[in-house]
């Protein structure tokens, strides 16, 4: 019997689930994806994904991988496993992949979007699907502030303490900031990142906008590698995880993706 | 003690509430509303509404209007009863009006948008928020079909059996229909709606959309006014008042409202 190994593109309501890794008596990304692709095998399996996000952390796509020895044509991956799911998460494609293809060991960036609400009213059709801030930011120092993020750095005081991360140097690889009606969006791709790190550069860069630093005071920031120094974590509710990157020879898409506009 | 009127837009997730109209033991925005904006007031009172939306049915602006003799700053209406409300509804603003005002009575023009997503696979990040079909449709045949739903008509082909309008004649105003990638929204504004007229409607334009009848048998269906010879009624996921007009004299805001791009 030969083995393979699949990817698998999911999306999911991170408000759905406790965030994505299996835990006993809680609903899980992982624990639904493992049930539904199990069904479909016919085995027990694990399921890995390219990202482990929080309770309340959205993806649009999600990249998982899986093995087994069951002869199914492709569509059952899809198809199959989303009649399976809760309405909550949904495989938007799959496709086989060579047994050396890991989801998340061989890639190579992860992309994310933070989506801020900026006014003076909270969110209601769109609660958690939004970050909130009735403050008037200041988005020139933002953008600013944000530079000082790009490149290779020790990233420690962005890294909450759970972080299970070998090394807290990772490389920010883009920041793209921008603004549409009362939303701003909020683009990071980084090589990896640490956990809560994007919800922890969030809290700075508002704490900037706020006009309570100057923008320079995230150099000094990202010097210190110390959390402690830090503004508190922003919110879960407007974080998406919107693509992984991966080397050109499995042929996966490496763009970001959005299907629904700003998402 | 001189009493007031005061007219407020409202925003709400449907799938929170048990549809506009108060019933006893369940949530509904009204029942949520009357019980905020009383205890902002100090007095129980009745929330009118300018369209009763169903259950499942969105608003990104619902106008109502209440009558109270409490003296409370403009801000009380808004931020006040805010804090009162849950997460799925909110206040954006409150506009004294003349008593001759009332949001159902003196409205000209009702605004609603369905927005569709057409793809194989089922939304689960945007379940509830979206309608979905995955067959692929003709949107020229569904364009050029809407067109005999403009004007003045007897809509009973589309009227639900619980419908308490006076008369189902209404006139539409203006259908637009248009793409963004996967997302199909249909724009809809007539004088006032029958119950379950624009779900009515869209199982119309979708039975047509998929190629069961022609463009031109839209025409026959009005004729008939029969509901028991129309296409099913359309899931209510994708559906959000998005706006209602009322003559100059009020000085509210006439045209419709979409604070994240397509909502």
């Amino acid at each position: 019997m030969e083995v393979k190994r699949y990817a698998l593109a999911v999306e999911y309501d991170g408000h759905a689930f406790n965030g994505w890794q299996i835990q006993p008596d809680v609903a899980t990304v992982q624990g639904e994806m493992e049930r539904a692709v199990g069904r479909m095998a016919g085995h027990s399996l694990r399921v890995h994904a390219a990202g482990r996000t929080d309770a309340g952390v959205h993806a649009t796509r999600q990249i998982v991988h899986f093995d087994t020895a069951a002869n199914r044509p492709i569509t059952a991956w899809v198809r199959g496993v989303n009649s399976f799911l809760p309405d909550g998460v949904s495989v938007l494609w799959a496709k086989q992949v060579p047994s050396d293809f890991h989801s998340r060991f061989v890639a190579t960036a992860r992309h994310y979007r933070y989506l801020l609400l900026q006014h003076p009213i909270r969110p209601s059709l769109w609660a958690g699907k939004v970050g909130w801030i009735h403050n008037q930011l200041d988005l020139n120092a933002i953008k600013f502030a944000s530079q000082y993020l790009l490149g290779e750095h020790d990233f420690s005081s962005f890294r909450a303490a759970e972080c299970q991360a070998l090394s807290p140097v990772k490389k920010m690889l883009k920041i793209e900031i921008g603004q549409q009606g009362d939303l701003i969006y909020f683009d990071f791709s980084a090589t990896a990142f640490l956990h809560h790190m994007v919800r922890n550069m969030m809290g700075a860069l508002l704490h900037i906008g706020k006009g309570n630093e100057s923008a320079e005071w995230m150099a000094w920031l990202i010097e210190q590698r110390n959390r402690s120094v830090a503004p508190p974590t922003f919110m879960p509710d407007g974080l998406y995880l919107t693509g992984v990157s991966y080397p050109e020879q499995y042929a996966l898409p490496t763009e970001p993706e959005y299907r629904f506009g700003l998402i």
